[in-house]
C-alpha cells in the first residue's frame, strides 16, 4: 500500500456506478472509523473530457483514458471496475495480475465462463476482491441475516423475490450506448437476469443457501429497437423479463421474477422468506423498513411488525443520524465500503467475494439455460 | 315479554340507521347463541307507503304510520329509535313510561338537557335501554379496551381521535329534508359535533376514562345553503368541522376533531393511544386491524404491529368466519345487538346505556359551548 | 319453479360453506332487488342431531339425511352442493338428472374428468349451473374486470396470484375427518392446488384469459400425519405448497403460488397485473380496496392509488351502506346469489358456470402433472 | 468573499447539528452545480481535543475554542451556528455586525424578542442569512408546496401537523449538558414547543400562510429529574408535550400536537392538508413519499396515491440516482446548502431567513403563552 494509512483507488468507469462508488470512498471513513482511508487516486474512461470533468467533481487526483495505463500505475492499491458488464473479465483479470485489490461491479462477468477466469486471476494472485452486491448492505436486510443466523425463523420452508421496473415499456426507447448498453446483449451479456435477478439471487443465496435446481421462463417483450451505435432496428437479443421456480438445499421451495415491464414499478426489489416459527419481508422502496412476523409472539396480537430500521442498536446506524431519521440507497454502497476496508485492516475477505459472485452466475446461467431447454436445470457448486 | 323466547321489535325510522338496526337483529341470532330470539314486530313511519315496502323487505310482521301507536302496543317488547334526531326525547320518554325497553341511536338528544329527560325516564321506569354507538363494538376495539383493562399500556399521556369525511364540501348540496336533516340544526341538534364527534367522545370516555375540560373551535365553512323544505336559501347553523383539545382524569391530554371538509376521508374515524409500556391506534377505512406498538418487545424489534383481527380468539371473531376473513360495518351492529341481547338474558346492563350517553353530550355541550366563549369550559359528571 | 316468486334450495353439506351459502339465500334479497325470493325448504347431511340444528339456526324448513331424498324431492328447485369435494360429482350428476339447477362449491370435481361429467350433466339436461368461485364478487375485482374490459391497461405484459395460508404447519395437526378432509386426497382431490391455487386461477382465466401452458412444482413438508377416521400414523398425499410459471394465450407470463406452510399468513389470497399504461393490485386481507396505477397520470403525481371501494359508484355497493364502510368476505357470497338470481330471470347464465369450472380444472390437472413430470404441459380448452 | 469560488465556513459546535451541516457542506458541490464551492475553514467549540477531532474527521483546516476569535477571522465568509440554543443570539449578532453570512440552527431565538435582536442584526448588516430549518427541503415537501402553489387544492379546509417521540419517558433519563440540554430550558428557551413544534410551524406558515389566533396546552409529564451538571434532582421546566388549535389567515382551521411521550414513534413528523379539491399528507418515517388525493380524479378511481418521490421529474432527485432509489434525512441540509449558494449566486435571500424564523417564534411564544392564560392569543406579524 502507497502508504499506511491510504488506501488509493483506481476507479475505472464514471457512468452511474462510478458515481455511487466515488461517494462510497468518500463518505466511508467521515462516518466509520476504518483503518485506512480511501484515496481517489485516479479515474479512468476512454472520454477525456468527460473524465477529468468527473474528476474535478469528486477529486480524483488524476486521470486515464486507458485503463491499461491504470492497472500499470504504481501508486494505485485498488482497481474498482464500474464499466460496462463486457469489460469486466479483462480489467479484473489483469488487475489481479498486477496485483491490485479487485473491486467489480455485479454482475461478475456476462458469463459463469467469464467469471470464473476472474475468480482464478484473484484467488491465484491473492488479492483482496469483492463484488458490488450492494443490497447485502441494506441495514434492514443485515438485521434479517442475524435474525437467520440465530435460528429464529426454524425449518424455511419459502422464499420469494422480485425486481419490478418498468422503464423499458416504451418501444421508442433506443438500445446501445451510453445509459442503454443494458440492452445490449453483447454488452451486458443478458437482459434482466443478470441486470436484476442477480441481485435477488446473491441476496438469497446469503440468505436462505445453495439453490439446487431452476425451471425458467425469460421473454423479450419488445423484439426489435434502434440501435444508437448503428443507428438501425435491429432486433433485441436480451431477456426483458425473467422468471423460475427453484429448490434450496435447505428444502425451501422459491419463486423468483424480474422485469422491466411491471408498469407501476420503478426499482421494486422485495424479498420474503418463511419459516416455522418466523417469517420477514422488505423491498427497496421503502428499504428502511423491516417486514417481521412472530409466531412465538401471544396468539391474539400476532402480526406483521414493521421495524423502522434506524435505532442505534439497528447495523450500521449508530454511525449515522437518530432514531426515525432514515438512510437511502447510496448508503449501501458506503456501507460496503467500510466492510471491505475494515476487513482488510483484519486480513478477512470481505463478501460477496468474487467467488460468492460466480455462485450467482452458475445459477443465472442455468436460469437462461432452462428458458431455452424448457427443463429444469441443476446448479453446480461454485 | 310477549313470549319467553321472543324479544319483540317496534322500530322507528326507516332509513339508513333503520336498515342497519332491521339488519342486526335478524343477523344476531343466527350467528350468536342468544336467550331471546328478536322478532320484528312493527316498524312506524309517517310515509305510509314507504314504511309497507321497508316492512316487506325486512319481514316486520306490521307497520304503523304514528309512533304514539306503536309505543301504545302491547305485542311490543322493545322500541327501538332510529328516526331524527329531534324526535328521540318525545319517543324515548313516552316508550319508557309505557314500560318498554328502549334503544335509540345516537346521540341520545340534541343537548344534554334533553338527553337527561331521557335518563330520567328509562331510570325511573327500570327498563333497559341502550344507545347505539355502534362502534364500540368493533372487534379491533373491544381488544384494544381488553388490552388497556389488563394495564398493558402503563400510564397514559396521549389520546387522539378524528372522524373525517368530505360529503359536504359542493356549495350545490342542499340542506333539510331526507337524507339531509344532518344539515339542519333544529333537526339535528348540532353538525360534526353531535353526529361525528360524539362517537370520538363516546370511545374516548370508554377506553380513556372521564374528560375534565376542553377548549374548543368550530367553523361552519358554507354559510348558507338551498333548504330542501322551504325551497329558500337559507343560514346554515350547524358546525362543519369541530376541534377540541383536552384533558382526561387519568392525565393523559388529547385532540379531537370531526368535519365533513376532510377531502379524500368519506369516513375515516381514527384513534390512538400512547401509553407508558405500548401504544394502539385504529381506524374504520380499514375496521379489521389494531395496530400495536409495545415496548416490552426486544429493542432491536420493536415496531408497530398490524394486527389483522380475524382470528378465533378475537373478540367476537369465533361466530364468523376463519382467520383472514373480514367482516365489516354491519357487523358493529350485530354486535350490539348480540350484547345487549345476552345481557338481558343475564339482567345486566348493556354499555353504553343512556346514562353513557349523557356523559358523551356533557362534552359535545362543553365543545360546542366553549367554542363560542373562546374559554376552557370544565365538564360535569354524568 | 314451485312458485312464480320463490326459488326453493335444498343444501347439501353444513360446515363452513353450508354457512355462507345459508347466509347469502337469505340476504341477497334484503339488499338486492331480485326476480325470485330464494327459500330455505331443506338441507341435507348423514348426521340427523345436527342438521336439525342447523337447520333450526338458519331457518331450513325441512332437512334429509339422504341425497338422495332431497335430489328426489319436487318441492326443490335447486339444489346446492357444499359438502366435500368427493361428492360434488355423484350429486350434481343426479341432481341435474332430476332437472334440478345446481350450484356446486369448488373445485368442482376432484379431477378434470370427474368435472368433465359435470358439466356433460348440466349441459344435456339444461338447467341453470354455476360454481362458488366466491371471489369473482369481490367489488374490487369486479371494478378491476371492469377496468381490463375498458381496455384500461392495454397489453398486459405480467400476472401473479397467490394464496398464502399457515395453519398446516404444526407436526401435530391429524388429517382426515370433519375440518380435516383438506388434508386427506381422497377426499380432496389434492391439497392447496385445489383448495387454493383454484381461486387463483379461476380468477385469473376470467381477468386475464386462457393459460396456454405451465411448468410447476409441488411440495408435502410433512410427510405423514395421524388420519381421524383411522387413528393411524398415515402418509399425507396432498401437496402442501404448490407454485407455477405460466404463460397466457395474450402474451402475458405469469407466477403463481399456493401454500399452507407461509406463516404469518391467513388466506393471503393476492393478484396484480400490469399492462403497458396501467397496473392493478388486490389481496383478500384487505378485500374493500384496490391499488391501481394509471401511466397516464401527470409525470410527476404517479403512484399507486388505494382506492376504497365503498361508494355508491362501485360494484355492488349502492346496495349497502355509505362511503367509508366496508363490507366482509360473506358478501362475496351474497352478491353471488344476487347475480344467479337475476340473470335466472333474464334467461342468462351466471358465471362461473361448471363448462368454467372445468376450465380451471384442466390448468389444476396440468399443474400436478407437470410438478410430476418436470415438464411443460400445454392446457386443453374448455 | 476570500475567493470568487470558494465560500469559506466557520461552524459553531460540533454535536449532532454540526455533523449534518459538515456533511452538507461536502456534498452539496458534489452533487448540485453551485456558484461556489463551501470550504471548511474552521470549526469552534469549547473543548480542544474533541473540536480538533472532529476537524480532522470532517476535514476543517483550523480549529477555534472561542467564537469571538472565529467570528473575528478575515477568512471565514459564514458563520454557521450549531451550538445549544442559547448561543445563538450572542453569535449572530456579533457575526451580522462582523459582516459574516449568518446560518443558524433552529429555532432562531429562545424567545420572539431574543429571535428579533437577530433580524435586527442581520438586516441591519445586509448579511445573506439563514435557519436551519431543513425539512423545507425534503423533495416531497417541496413537490407539495409547488402543488399549492398552482392552486391544485383550491380553497384550504384543514391543516394538521404532529411531532411525536417517545425518548424522554423514562423516568431516570437525566437533564442537562451534552446531549440533554434539550430538557433544560435555560438553554433550551422551551421544550417541545422550542424544538419540535417549531418545525410544524415554520412548515405550516410557508405552505399555508400566516396563523393568527391559537388556543394551547402543555404539560410537563415527569416533573424532576437529575441534573447532570449540579447532580442534583432538579424540577424540570420545559414542556414534555404541547398542542394547540389555530387559525390561519386563509379561513383554514388547524390542529398542532407534539411530545416525546407517543411511545412508538421516533420522529414522526406528519403533516396533511384539505382543499376543496385536493388533500395531501407527508410524514417523515417514510419521507420520500407524497400521499397525495385529487378530487379531480374520476370518480370511481378517486384514492389516496402514495408518490415515490425518486423521479427526475420531483423536486432535487435529478441530482441523485434513479427512479425508485431513495434518500434520506441529511439529504434536506444538503438541499439547503445548495439552495443557499445557489441564492447566493443570483444575490436573492434563501429562505427561511431569520425574519422568517421570527415568525415562527411568535407563534412558539403565544402558544407557550396560551397554554399558561388558558385563553386564545393572537399572533403579531413577522
Amino acid at each position: 500500500m502507497s502508504n499506511k494509512k491510504e488506501l488509493s483507488i483506481g476507479l475505472v468507469g464514471y457512468g452511474f456506478m462510478g458515481r455511487t462508488h466515488s461517494n462510497a470512498f468518500l463518505q466511508a471513513p467521515r462516518f466509520f472509523n476504518l483503518p485506512y482511508r480511501p484515496v481517489l487516486k485516479a479515474v479512468c474512461a476512454r472520454n477525456a473530457d468527460r473524465v477529468k470533468s468527473f474528476a474535478e467533481n469528486w477529486g480524483y487526483q488524476s486521470v486515464e483514458t486507458d485503463w491499461r495505463e491504470l492497472v500499470a500505475r504504481n501508486d494505485i492499491d485498488l482497481i474498482d471496475i464500474a464499466s460496462p458488464n463486457n469489460t469486466h473479465a479483462e480489467i479484473a483479470v489483469a488487475a489481479a495480475r498486477a496485483g491490485k485489490m479487485v473491486l467489480c461491479e455485479k454482475p461478475l462477468g456476462r458469463t459463469a465462463k467469464e467469471a470464473g477466469t476472474m475468480v482464478d486471476a484473484v484467488e491465484s494472485a491473492h488479492v483482496p476482491n469483492m463484488v458490488w452486491y450492494n443490497y447485502r448492505r441494506v441495514p434492514a436486510v443485515v438485521l434479517l441475516k442475524k435474525l437467520l443466523d440465530e435460528d429464529r425463523f426454524g425449518r424455511i420452508f419459502h422464499y420469494r423475490s422480485q425486481f419490478l421496473q418498468d422503464w423499458t415499456i416504451s418501444q421508442d426507447l433506443p438500445q446501445g450506448g451510453e445509459g442503454l448498453w443494458r440492452l445490449d446483449s453483447n454488452v451486458a451479456g443478458s437482459g434482466v437476469t443478470g441486470d436484476l435477478l442477480a441481485h435477488n439471487i446473491d441476496m438469497a443465496l446469503w440468505l436462505n443457501g445453495p439453490i439446487t435446481e431452476v425451471s425458467a421462463m425469460t421473454e423479450t417483450f419488445i423484439k426489435e429497437r434502434k440501435h444508437n451505435l448503428t443507428g438501425q432496428i435491429e432486433p433485441i437479443t436480451i431477456d426483458d423479463a425473467s422468471a423460475f421456480l427453484c429448490r434450496f438445499a435447505n428444502g425451501s421451495m422459491a419463486l423468483f421474477e424480474a422485469t422491466r415491464y411491471a408498469r407501476g414499478h420503478k426499482a421494486l426489489f422485495t424479498l420474503e422468506i418463511n419459516g416455522e416459527r418466523a417469517s420477514a419481508s422488505w423491498d427497496l422502496h421503502d428499504l428502511h423498513r423491516l417486514e417481521f412476523f412472530d409466531h412465538r409472539d401471544e396468539g391474539q396480537l400476532r402480526g406483521w411488525k414493521s421495524i423502522h430500521i434506524t435505532d442505534s442498536e439497528h447495523p450500521y446506524m449508530k454511525n449515522w443520524w437518530v432514531p426515525g431519521l432514515q438512510i437511502g440507497y447510496e448508503h449501501t454502497f458506503i456501507h460496503q465500503v467500510a466492510d471491505f476496508v475494515s476487513a482488510l485492516g483484519e486480513n478477512r475477505a470481505a463478501a460477496p467475494t468474487f467467488r460468492d459472485g460466480l455462485a450467482t452466475e452458475y445459477v443465472t446461467d442455468a436460469v437462461l439455460k432452462s428458458a431455452k431447454t424448457k427443463s429444469w436445470e441443476k446448479i453446480p457448486v461454485a
